[in-house]
């Protein structure tokens, strides 16, 4: 056998593998774990009755496009009820501006591919998506970290950051925001700070890709739709590529997201996918069209709103009754995550095989972070578990966090 | 409005447009349209009562494994199954060797990220399949031709292809092959002609990257399976990369095919395909998994077989009645393309025009090649057609060819 190291590309030297699904396979070794780790939509949530009824007349029909290669750029339908659906969201597009990806991840490599070159600086949020950090990453871009407050990415940092790159003569090109309860933070950013941020992208003419698979799961306690208004909404320079998705508010096992940008960036982008899997499941995109169009996807929402934001109070009590004022964190208004801060220097990842042996799982804050920090955070998923297991999970992690300041 | 060509990478900028899918949009508008150009599997040929069942009970199982996030490696029930298939083709692989991509095309992708930087040689086929060249120039490889005979790809025009290279100080890492049925050319690698390949591989420490859609589609008249022997099973070094897929076998709709490589590359092409979209449609995966492990796919084949090759027999019987001599072909013993020679000097691009008014299409030969050259060829799908629009498809080529020469 040759040694086959010597044929990897640079690029493929550093690649490096995603913390969330590397936690997902230690846990796997685990019975009757409850798993916080793995940011999945909640399965007992999955219209299984529609999408029984939907993939049975579609094969039915006989249609031969329903299994043939298809568009690039997605089945046309589904083109037109994205744009009409983002229309309603206050962002009015083309479907020029449109493709439909295999999944977000791949908007996110793509993009990548179109936006950036070896060495090019990507500003991202502090935390940020452990699956974009790995995009930018795996195209050798290099990643500039940028704090956040409670509304978001704060502008004056990323002004400082601008600056300090431009003084070490390296240009940023590229700002990754996810607006609207972001992975991992929950962070809701408000509108304002929406505006401030596409001021200083315009300023230092950035382009902004906006990650948004979670802003129809608002929490109706303390967020509205109104809330969530994409930054692609008040683009009025061409500088925002958005990045939409089924995966959380349909199910993630029809791998259909979207991408929308500048008719001439989404032209290089639809080049860049004809290489890259010619294009996606069209099966897939047949289903997901007709669960937009026939008005599935929202008759859905209103109950995953509902349903997400009893897990994510139940966590909340579980946390306070077992731990009270321990462990920290700030209340989430919609999405899928808890980012808890340990507290009196606790390391999650020292935590983290402890919480194993309690049959508990979690992400570190650590693969979130792309200047080292993050170390003394969690992110717990509440969105998979139902409200008894979440309980039972809390319940485990407080007994791994005794254990664990019984050993220090 | 900004203009958005500044923003984009070097890549990006040199993205070129597949000649296939051009040519497919320009033919879209042709209503009555008989259409040589598309290398689609013929629907009719699809099993839709297997596929109709196969979905209605994987959905109602309501297994939350349908339609949740899933492997990026792929289902395991479907690797293995993929595992199984391959030892009865005489590749002895392990799982840990396999990686389910989206679509051979992305096998094609994600294998050049792991082997190849930017200006990197790749030794091709003349002709070769334009989605390969396609996903090797986005990752701005340098692609070399080699010439093939009637056996496939020439070991010494690959031999002086090497000294070459070597003389101007360049190293070739990769050898893309398509042994069985290659598209454009139908040719049928000899299996003297594989093991000389291998062997020229070896003495020059190359990858070869062997990708097989078509090898159980061959001719019953003309070859065996034992014609179709992968590479792969006689790869003892372990530098054979070996991609293969549903797409022309079942449907393509769903995105499902696979990458076999040693295991070091394949976990490189697992942390890439982790990036690139995180994992491949699940539902799609698992009724595939179904059509190999119930045998759909095994009991379909021999009817593909057949009917595949009474469509070339069609085809090549109304060229020749309506053509005779004036263009010429090797005769193929499998897969889905006749590769004809318009000979006279008549050149295809400036035949496709005429050819569209006729309301035929084809794609260009050029599309194909690497070097400038293939302008004289044509490339007829035989796949999707039944054999009566072959026939009259062929007779409005034979008029489109009389109105070329008219004009000339």
């Amino acid at each position: 056998m040759t040694t086959p190291d010597r044929y990897l590309s640079r690029a493929a030297m550093g690649f490096q593998e995603s913390a969330i699904r590397a936690a997902g396979v230690l846990s796997a070794r685990v019975p009757d774990l409850v798993s916080f780790a793995a940011g999945s939509p909640s399965p007992d949530l999955f219209p299984w009755d529609d999408l029984e009824r939907v993939a049975a007349d579609l094969l039915r029909s006989r249609d031969p496009a329903v299994l043939q290669y298809g568009a690039t750029r997605g089945y046309r339908p589904l083109v037109e009820a994205i744009v009409t659906r983002l229309a309603s969201a206050g962002v009015a597009v083309s479907h020029e501006m449109c493709v439909v990806t295999t999944g977000s991840q791949q908007g996110l490599d793509l993009a990548g591919r179109v936006l950036l070159d070896p060495g090019d600086v990507v500003l991202v949020e502090l935390p940020t998506y452990s699956g974009a950090i790995a995009a930018f990453h795996n195209l050798q871009a290099a990643l500039v970290g940028v704090a956040q407050d409670d509304d978001g990415m704060n502008p004056e940092a990323l002004e400082e950051a601008l600056v300090r790159l431009a003084r070490e003569g390296r240009r940023a090109r590229v700002v990754y925001l996810t607006p609207n309860f972001q992975n991992p933070s929950g962070l809701l950013m408000s509108l304002a700070r929406r505006r401030a941020l596409l001021a200083v992208a315009a300023r230092h003419d950035l382009i902004i890709l906006e990650d948004d698979p979670y802003g129809s799961l608002y929490f109706e306690d303390s967020a509205t739709a109104a809330d969530t208004r994409p930054l692609k909404a008040d683009d009025t320079e061409g500088r925002v590529v958005y990045l939409g998705s089924i995966s959380k508010t349909l199910v993630p096992g029809f791998r259909v997201a979207w991408l929308v940008a500048p008719p001439a960036i989404a032209a290089r982008v639809e080049l860049a996918k004809q290489a890259a899997d010619l294009c996606s499941g069209v099966f897939d995109q047949r289903v997901v069209h007709r669960t937009l169009a026939d008005g599935i996807v929202d008759r859905l929402a209103p109950g995953l709103r509902q349903a997400y934001q009893a897990r994510r109070t139940t966590m909340e009590e579980s946390l306070t009754a077992a731990l009270g004022t321990r462990v920290a964190w700030r209340r989430p208004r919609g999405g899928f995550f808890l980012w808890v801060r340990l507290g009196d220097g606790r390391q999650a990842d020292r935590l983290f095989p402890i919480a194993l042996e309690h049959k508990v799982s979690f992400v570190t804050g650590a693969a979130f972070h792309v200047d080292g920090g993050g170390g003394d955070y969690v992110r717990l998923s509440f969105s998979a578990p139902t409200p008894a297991r979440i309980r039972e999970g809390v319940a485990r992690l407080a007994a791994a966090i005794a254990h664990y300041d019984d050993g220090v």
